[in-house]
């Protein structure tokens, strides 16, 4: 492992929090920053955390108490080219690891400012990142949030990243095309192809994980102690599908399916994403070299979870109603989806598959912070593909650092 | 035609200015929008055009005393949604020529406040266009100037926009795979993402025009009277590489190509450029539709240019050397190449092939400016493409509107 330390960018959001600790109990040394506007957007949005969630200070001061180990935290947002190479220059770390993006389809769909904002803020950030490491810390290696969204549902298998073509009698390996279903994930498509360009001619060793969506609420390291608890959110601005399904079973409520619901994706446990990243930080890519992963662990239709959420409630004797509801996205509700993950796999992931006892410990979670389940959050209009909207959109203002 | 108006975006640049009178001679309805911004990069970067460029109000002025047609003049800029928004309700175009970007690979590698001006204005700009068109002329159809930089070399042949691929037993059509050479040219793969993607949830009608080196510096129209007269440049941050061996070539000096100088890539015609846009116009795409039009009429390597342009010199008796100078980009010098550009001869443009009274008359126009050459601004280090730099760079300001 590298004396030198590990940045984790982003350090105060739902994955960004539990992979610092994971880091940190694996004995890397971790910086964690943040601009903590996530904690705005809630406000903005009128959403919160269903578990309530500490401040920085305090995390790291419960980490501290429990585990012995220090995590040094900073306030700094990477749209800050001077702070970020400030940061860059003092710390020289071995390793980046990169959330510090918008990271929501909905909220950029709200409307134009929305749009605007997540892709040049997500842009902004990761090119202030690259150019520091060029010009600061050449040898870092950068492991970088993408999403298998990058992808959409092409009617082919999806590879890790690239693909080679055979074409008119000639072959090349080239990256494979993407179709992108949100403004938000055209950014992380841009940020793709920023990255892949800076390896080339500088020699940038980045990582791009291309991440499916993560369910469950705790990590090993998070559920030592309430002050380490990372976000829950259910909302239909924030809130990943399979958690807000356990919220709509524990209320009683029908879990809502957007049309059809034939829509396949990846899906993993927060536990693996914690995991993957400390799998890409310990088998870093070589100079000059951009690699993809494809970080989930297994494909599911959003049907098919509501009907597993269902099951799991049945088996407790207790009835879950599944109400298809119209699709606000524009999007295929049936369609071909084979993504390859195997990388990730063969680098030592042990996965944790979807079984009825998260579904069950992700509920009682939720049972046990029910009087805060904000009703109207949980039921308030969805931001539409179409026409934008949504409760955000209300009072028309961006915060934007 | 339509009754509706033509707005041309950018049409004070390079070309933007040759394709507004065009379009006018054409019968169209112009409006030219321009911020000016291009002006104000020259005095930046020390450069400015061979042939003396009139102002916007004069050029306009000169057209209607030389043709009796008249073109609206509005100076905006495309980063400001509000005056946008208000120009499509004035106007309520059938057309849209969006020329308004940030168009040099050089100058978006000098540092990192060149590449992050480059790529947030340039997705800006068009993100704040499909927006208004969703809202105000969702019928109007949207010529956007991208680049065939943006496929970079790859070992297979170049399709228009979309590849079929078979792939495991299985095969879609998917948006070929890009691999671009700058920031510059990666701004233009994300504009190119960001308008499949709304296309296919809006219904906008949109036209990406990837377009190949430009050559020439007249038109029909602009060669009508002086003040006519478009933009020449020929430093090393905005020429386009035949302009500038034809400097070269007029002032005695060596031709300088860039390494080995087997680079190949796609080159037109500054008279076919503006038919091309006359001819997408005239044959909008349809409500959903994104069409790609890969813009260019021949390929030739720098070297194949360079010897082109010393053969015309030697059928007047001038002899003329070729140097070759060390790469300030990274890119293959040598590579397969073979792209199509089939579309629009199908639509009807009839190409001005490259010959050697072309170049010659390139020489003249050289000739007549000869005192205004900037020997200095021709012989300048080039930006590097791997620790940027350049004469932009000195004073660090980036001049944004």
């Amino acid at each position: 492992m590298s004396d030198r330390p590990v940045v984790v960018l982003g350090a105060d959001g739902f994955l960004g929090w539990p992979t610092a600790l994971h880091l940190s109990a694996h004995g890397h040394q971790v910086i964690a920053v943040d601009n903590l506007v996530r904690r705005r957007w809630d406000r903005e949005c009128g959403t919160s955390s269903l578990a309530p969630i500490a401040s920085m200070p305090q995390r790291v001061r419960a980490w501290k108490r429990t585990s012995g180990r220090d995590i040094e935290w900073r306030r700094l947002d990477v749209c800050d080219a001077r702070a970020m190479s400030a940061l860059i220059a003092e710390f020289r770390p071995s390793a980046i690891v990169h959330f510090a993006e918008q990271r929501s389809a909905p909220f950029s769909m709200i409307d134009r400012e929305h749009a605007v904002m997540t892709q040049l803020r997500n842009v902004e950030g990761t090119l202030n990142l690259l150019f520091a490491l060029r010009d600061l810390a050449p040898d870092c290696h950068l492991v970088k949030l993408g999403t298998m969204g990058e992808y959409g549902t092409p009617n082919i298998d999806i590879e890790e990243g690239f693909i080679t073509i055979e074409h008119n009698g000639r072959r090349d390996t080239l990256p494979y095309p993407k179709r992108p279903g949100s403004f938000y994930h055209l950014s992380k498509v841009h940020d793709s192809n920023n990255m892949e360009f800076t390896s080339r001619i500088w020699g940038i060793r980045a990582t791009d994980l291309n991440q499916g969506v993560v369910y469950g609420c705790e990590t090993d390291e998070t559920a030592l102690h309430p002050t380490l608890a990372t976000r829950f959110d259910y909302d239909v601005i924030w809130g990943t599908v399979l958690n807000r399904f356990c919220v709509q079973a524990a209320l009683g409520q029908p879990l809502t399916v957007y049309g059809r619901g034939g829509q396949t994706r990846g899906f993993l446990d927060i536990r693996d994403t914690v995991e993957c990243i400390r799998i890409s930080i310990e088998n870093p890519a070589s100079r000059g070299q951009y690699r993809v992963f494809n970080q989930f662990t297994e494909q599911f239709s959003v049907k098919g979870l509501a009907e597993l959420v269902s099951q799991a409630r049945d088996a407790h004797g207790l009835s879950t109603t599944i109400k298809h509801i119209s699709n606000p996205r524009v999007e295929l509700e049936e369609h071909y989806y084979n993504a390859k993950h195997q990388h990730l796999i063969d680098l030592g992931l042990q996965p944790h598959l979807l079984r009825r006892t998260l579904i069950d410990s992700v509920i009682q979670t939720v049972e046990r912070h029910r009087k805060r389940v904000d009703l109207v959050a949980l039921q308030k209009p969805n931001v539409d593909w179409r026409s934008g909207g949504g409760r955000a959109a209300a009072d028309r203002q961006v915060t934007v650092a």
